[in-house]
């Protein structure tokens, strides 16, 4: 697994992160100071959705019930939806989606085929923990949007990823079969380390902090405790 | 192709199928008497819509363009947003998505496979063609359920199937290829009598009009000038 900072803390980071949420405690630590051009954010942002969307359909279209098309095309609509509507904030902002998107396609396509899973549960499971991560990414990136475009972006991922129709299909699953569920836990540790790769992909790096991890730090490691929730909603360890 | 009626009407139907034109000028003939029980109506209606958002959202994924990825994924959104209201529908008609469409998996899934193209153009036309046939067919379906749930269903399929970004793909391929115009072509004529056939099924028939194909036959005409229509659209004969 790719990692560019040690998954467990340094002690150092505890006091400065802890007064940050006393100071903002609706708000969790954000990326502002790493938020792209509002094009940049815009164009990579509706083209995970895209592939996230792709994902979800292929796991609707695969689906071993149709129960479990019916609820996961749920999911696979949230991302369409999430991705359309990001498509028509590029083109209110002056741009075409297909302009916008082009740049990102081939880091993002690349992190579609690295975790595509073999089968229908590893492939379910990878929209559910990416899309999880992802989506609370972009989220905290947007803080540093121009402040109408924050507000409305935010507004656009406040649907959700469709968490319960996919924990619903992947814990039943894992709960009948022990051995799916040892070969879930290691597929969820891998995901995690592609998905924080491509997330670090979208920040927007200015010269006055070029190498100054310690801002970064505290939000993956909060992305990491999100993502830790997430596979224990499965039961699993992250 | 498959075909239960001459696709040339007979001379005895024009003087009545006008009459019913005068008297409703604003709606067309539609299906009142072959209108089945409302879920089994909204379970086959739902499913079709879960079908072609998969075609749909095949179509995005193997896109060979960015800016078609972009466009078919507006299409795939309506069709799966036309489902996700139809199963609303069934929840509130008491029974669940997944049981309302299980009688009809097996007809309507057989149809997606026998209609799937060899290709990605063969697969965007079946989109196009099926979904702009089929739409308009449970809109004439609809008008027979009860008033309330008929105002309904018929609002949901206002959105229309994304007709404008599905020609323009198609029509910008065929104009560059006369070899695929052709394909395209014969593809066209051999989907119309499948979906026919599916169409055809979702008919209920009591006693009274077992055999009576002429309540029928004016509804099918006006389909398939539809159908024309639609290859029109594209320069193609149909």
């Amino acid at each position: 697994m790719a990692t560019w900072f040690s998954r467990k803390p340094r002690r150092v980071e505890a006091p400065r992160l802890h007064s940050r949420e006393e100071d903002q405690s609706t708000t969790r630590v954000d990326l502002v100071e790493f938020t792209p051009p509002l094009l940049e954010f815009l164009g990579r942002a509706a083209y995970v959705q895209l592939s996230l969307f792709e994902d979800l359909s292929r796991a609707v279209a695969t689906a071993p019930t149709v129960a479990a098309k019916a609820s996961i095309g749920r999911a696979a609509e949230l991302a369409i939806t999430k991705h359309r509507a990001l498509a028509d904030e590029i083109t209110r902002a002056g741009s075409t989606p297909a302009a916008a998107m082009e740049p990102y396609t081939a880091v993002i396509d690349n992190f579609q085929r690295i975790t595509h899973g073999d089968d229908w549960h590893e492939n379910l499971m990878t929209c559910y923990l990416t899309a999880g991560f992802l989506d609370e990414f972009f989220v905290r990136l947007a803080a540093g949007l121009p402040a109408e475009s924050a507000k409305r972006v935010t507004a656009i991922y406040s649907t959700g990823i469709g968490e319960a129709v996919l924990t619903d299909e992947l814990r039943a699953a894992i709960e009948a079969s022990p051995r799916l569920a040892s070969r879930m836990a290691m597929w969820g540790r891998r995901l995690v380390g592609d998905t924080m790769l491509v997330a670090r992909s979208a920040l927007h790096y200015t010269e006055n902090h070029k190498s100054d991890e310690s801002h970064i730090e505290p939000v993956f490691t909060e992305l990491i405790a999100s993502h830790t929730r997430r596979m224990d909603a499965l039961g699993l360890t992250a």
